[in-house]
């Protein structure tokens, strides 16, 4: 192992190395879009990460916990919203950005199939809710930032604007099973700034 | 059988009588609520609706079939969209029928079990993607009465204001997996009146 690998963070209870961690992670988001979440099995991930299938059954319990896993790595980016100057330049950057996501057969395989597994999996879905919790609370500097420049009002809730904007395109793809692109996501930002704008999201709502 | 039943229309190609076609659908959406999609028998629809199982493979070919047959006569209802008198009260009305549908247990059972099913099955998400298709064009009407009133644009996209409303529920039910409620039903439906006064909706979107 290099210092990196073996630095204070990345090396886990149960002495699960993060190059471990990263292989099996690798292992289930392939496995997960080449075969989906029903599809996935312990055996794959076993071929595919050279971990053997009895050290993944100990340390991961089995399918739920690999995927819940690797969905908590995936999350741990270094990701950053994008930073235009504008509410909507960034709102309409943080939309396209999922379009184009979802409108890649590559790129939209495994999370794709995260999304199914949390109809069939507790573990699944609360690795899914934490993975957006996380992405989301990221995304809230954009409107942080839209406050201090004066384009939205003080109280502005944050995390339901930047959800707002992406649900049109999630919707689109997983329940009405519609095609979506930039002019969706354009939309779905020009909206939301008309919200905020309108004062609509320094109302209470239910998150 | 009574001639209501016989009539022009309910009698289906391959003698499959309008009786029939309920009580399997009847059967269907009781066992996608019970059991999901995955766990759905052939042998299970034939129990609960007293059909015998080789009829069932001979007329609707399997599960995907049956289920895929049971949201289309799911969506030959006389459903028709709330009528306040304002934009605002009929989407705000809208999206509070939608939040209140999936905040019960036992309603949102089947549409949850068939949109999970379309992650797995293309005929259940081509089903699913003519249910949502005819159930939002009959929520047209809506944008329509707001035109003729000088509530929204001429040329406002009445299909892109009914989905944009309804979006943040289901992204938040089966995405983000957080709760909902009509908080959020009135801040969707704010938003979009919000949208349609700035002209969001009349310039061209995706679909």
């Amino acid at each position: 192992m290099t210092s990196a690998q073996s630095a204070p963070g990345t090396l886990r209870p149960g002495g699960r190395t993060a190059r471990t961690r990263a292989a099996v992670r690798d292992a289930v988001l392939t496995g997960l879009g080449e075969h989906g979440y029903p599809g996935l099995t312990v055996e794959y991930v076993a071929e595919h990460s050279g971990v053997h299938k009895t050290t993944l059954y100990r340390r991961w319990g089995g399918i739920e916990g690999l995927v819940a896993d690797a969905l908590e790595l995936a999350g741990e980016d270094d990701w950053s919203p994008p930073d235009t100057g504008s509410l909507q330049g960034d709102l309409r950057a943080l939309a396209r950005e999922a379009a184009d996501s979802f409108t890649d057969p590559v790129q939209a395989a495994a999370p794709t199939a995260i999304i199914a597994a949390a109809f069939q999996s507790d573990r699944a879905a609360d690795a899914l809710h934490a993975f957006y919790a996380e992405r989301f609370s990221r995304c809230e500097t954009i409107v942080r930032r839209a406050v201090e420049r004066g384009e939205a009002p003080p109280g502005t809730d944050a995390g339901a604007v930047v959800r707002a904007v992406s649900a049109p395109l999630y919707f689109r793809l997983f329940i009405t099973r519609e095609p979506i692109g930039h002019a969706l996501a354009d939309q779905a930002a020009a909206t939301v700034v008309a919200g905020v704008r309108a004062g609509v999201f320094t109302a209470a709502a239910d998150s």
